[in-house]
């Protein structure tokens, strides 16, 4: 990819920094190429990936060369944008909001610093996987769960202060969270909560602290660059117990939510509870071309036809309770008398004990695994996916008003329906997977026009999206609308106060400093 | 109490600011007799009242009236102080931290804004008391059950903001906040997370939605004022099961903690586990002249005695256990097990459900009262109790090690002891109680004494306050000391780009704004 220049920098002044940087991370680690520039652009770009160029990447080794290479950026006036390890999927991967940002790429900043069995934490750096804490863990014997995502090659870190999602009862990951360290705009280095006192033990057990709590702040944020924190953990379960069942109707859905969210509010189902529509299990059978050759949706027919060749449903629910198991079984016999009162169909029991086998294939085991992601080959060709994702209140209204909505909209832009609710104690995350081939236009300008309609509808009909691809970050940021868009004022007046020179991410989440405001789309 | 007038101002012109509030409240609503100073000044004050005189109170009704009354004080450079109700009992109660500001009563703002049964949340005006709350609950039969602190005519929004703690499920109230509007210090108004979207239905549902996520950041905090937010509240559980023993010895607080926190993490305990030492049961049966006739501590051989005569425990464990029965059996279950590998001693069982009589002496019941405050009588004379409230670890080592030395150190000065440990998920709240005759100014002496050498002792241990007393918050933010303050100048550079003038609550958790940061102790 050819050389974006920082906004308003000249090549002499460009270059003047890169060596700048050099002299902070040694010249093998600022990475400058045209091969380069490619690397760190969007793997998953809704379009040509040259929307969104990095003009170089540098990767510091260390928090000292965080806080010198930010301060650099602040005297060259160089914007940055940091990645933990460059996966964000859907989202953006490693590419920059601002054309021409230097991206700081935090993955060799990869130590696990501590796993403590006894209080149920970790704490990492932005470069660790879930791979990576899965074998530390495993080679450790330490008796701790993860929660992963779908994606596990992906940061541990840079997951949760996405604000992704897991499907265990650590499953709302950013909830996690515990105590950070973060590096300023300006190179200088906080601690939160009770790590803001030297030595601190309770530094990732308790996020509160004595006075205002930050560790939200620098969540989806452009106010500092994280450079370690702690997570939770649970304990590892003796035993398991997974309740599997299929629903055949669209509209179960309605039952569906309105069984599981008061289980959930009452402890009954711990989990970050997932529940699938049928492509979410399509995917990993075949190909797209396997199952249909046309060039737009599947039509209707077609789906029933392929629902019952391979004995599906419309929804998948799959309910994992974790612990004693004189306690997880009388969980099930609830679970089993709330189901009853809406379906005959009965729950496929699947006990599991430490020793049984890994269960690869199913998210909320807590073991890592990129298995998820088959349905990047869905379309064929280069197949990339982008997910519309809003936050609905997981009640059978709410939830048929938001499903009903967009599967008529995706339907309107003849493109496969994918949606999953991953229900919450008190909401639900709408997934709705959009995939294409990268390399089919007509294809990729549908999926643009079909999301540009879902975020409209969307605010319309009262419900926001959490977490949103590079593209769609302005549009988004402007549905938070109340009090003519008093919250982003609020972030952009913070904003400026603590980077004054707008250095780091600056667009993230549609907040802009002053030096790049008219950069907003 | 004598007028002391805001930093900077002549009496000319505060008479004419008092005047502008009285345009936006009316005359009646602005207090600023001798009589009113009094009655908003610190009722539990370690000392003379006058050490934080308030110079008058103005009471808003509404939003717009607190934003006309903050850009008012903006004009006039007028501290404000906000109190919700002003029920702060032994960190300052109603009185602000810089003398002569101008108290901010929220309490006429209150409003019940919603309780939603079915997604579980209130939403609240500061001036809601849990008994208001608690009643309205009652009257409309709303399946929902309250977590309450041991004074429940405070503020259900003010306790969660000022992280105040209860003891069930949903204990950890500042956990619960879930969307908030906040007049920021120069009077616009700011709705967080979902809410940023006018008329998003999961405002109160989902606390991150896009972007940075700001509700923590207004807790203990001098950054805006929050007039409403929303609470998570449990549902109502059929039943209930308490089950509760006494550990006779004080080093057994060790393999309590070791039992009872490994259960909580695991889920099998999901209530905000209180573990109290025997004084707090003491307090309950009569005041210190009923057991005791001396001035210093009660002396250890009567201690004992009491004990024996009183048939109590050194600990008192009280685990309550809420839901279908089936699996507060079994959980009950799990739970005897684990005590029993370290004592014969067995739980006194108390099944309760739905229609039993109500439980007032019981804090993890769910029912608003005042029973704890019982101990406001101890001492005779003018009660009063300040809380030493350090944060450990829930280990035996961290537990003990704090034990120890508090309890040392209060028998050093003199001091009845009295400590409890609320063991939350990978924290415990350790509140030592110090209770004190206000007309008494020897023992004062000593408790201020005490006070300041159990700060230093846990700064030097590691352990830090999640709340203290107006007197000593400056040096409660001097311990969380992690590169030369870093968190705090992060706080005053956040405070001074959101309120120039310093007008809200200037000193809170010893946050100064520039204009009166020569008032830092």
């Amino acid at each position: 990819m050819e050389l974006t220049l920082p906004p308003g920098r000249s090549d002499a002044q460009f270059q003047a920094a890169l060596r700048a940087f050099e002299g902070v991370v040694g010249a093998e680690w600022v990475f400058d190429t045209d091969l380069d520039r490619t690397t760190y652009s969007d793997i998953y770009a809704v379009g040509p990936e040259t929307a969104h160029p990095p003009s170089a990447a540098v990767a510091p080794a260390s928090v000292e060369e965080v806080q010198a290479i930010v301060r650099l950026a602040n005297q060259h006036r160089i914007p940055l944008w940091p990645i933990s390890r460059g996966k964000n999927l859907g989202y953006g991967t490693a590419a920059p909001r601002l054309a021409g940002s230097v991206v700081l790429d935090l993955g060799r900043m990869r130590r696990i610093l501590e796993v403590n069995p006894d209080l149920g934490y970790c704490v990492v750096e932005p470069g660790v996987s879930y791979f990576d804490l899965y074998e530390h863990i495993q080679a450790n014997q330490i008796p701790l769960m993860l929660s992963v995502p779908g994606n596990a090659w992906g940061s541990v870190l840079g997951n949760a202060l996405e604000r992704g999602i897991g499907y265990t009862p650590m499953g709302n990951h950013t909830r996690q969270l515990c105590g950070m360290e973060v590096v300023m705009p300006d190179g200088d280095l906080v601690r939160t909560g009770m790590g803001a006192m030297d030595g601190n033990h309770a530094w990732h057990c308790f996020p509160y602290a004595f006075g205002p709590g930050l560790d939200q702040l620098f969540c989806q944020s452009n106010l500092g660059i994280v450079t370690k924190a702690g997570l939770w953990l649970m304990p590892e379960a003796e035993t398991q117990l997974a309740l599997s069942m299929q629903a055949s109707e669209e509209d179960d859905i309605a039952w569906i939510v309105d069984t599981i969210a008061p289980l959930k509010r009452a402890g009954v189902i711990s989990q970050n509870q997932f529940v699938s529509s049928w492509l979410g299990r399509l995917v990993l059978m075949g190909q797209r071309s396997d199952f249909y050759d046309g060039p737009g949706a599947i039509p209707e027919p077609r789906v029933r036809e392929l629902l019952r060749q391979h004995d599906l449903g419309f929804w998948y629910v799959n309910i994992r309770l974790y612990g004693d198991d004189r306690i997880t079984r009388a969980q099930a016999d609830v679970i089993k008398e709330a189901f009853a009162r809406h379906t005959r169909s009965t729950f496929v029991e699947e006990p599991w004990r430490k020793g049984d086998p890994f269960l690869a294939v199913d998210p909320s085991f807590g073991a890592p695994s990129a298995v998820p992601l088959a349905m990047g080959a869905w379309t064929g060709g280069r197949g990339a996916h982008l997910g519309f994702s809003p936050v609905v209140p997981p009640t059978s209204a709410h939830v048929m008003r938001q499903f009903r909505r967009s599967r008529q909209r995706i339907a309107e832009h003849d493109l496969d329906f994918y949606a999953s609710f991953t229900i919450g104690d008190r909401h639900a995350n709408n997934m709705n997977m959009l995939m294409f081939d990268r390399d089919d236009p007509a294809q990729i300008a549908k999926v643009r026009r079909a999301f540009d309609a879902l975020i409209a509808d969307a605010r319309e009909a009262g419900y926001g999206e959490y977490r949103t691809h590079l593209d769609w970050m302005d549009p988004v940021a402007r549905t938070f609308d109340y009090n003519d868009h008093a919250q982003m004022r609020l972030f952009e007046r913070i904003k400026d106060a603590l980077d004054p020179n707008g250095i780091v991410a600056p667009g993230k989440q549609g907040v802009w400093p002053a030096a790049y405001r008219e950069h907003r789309a």
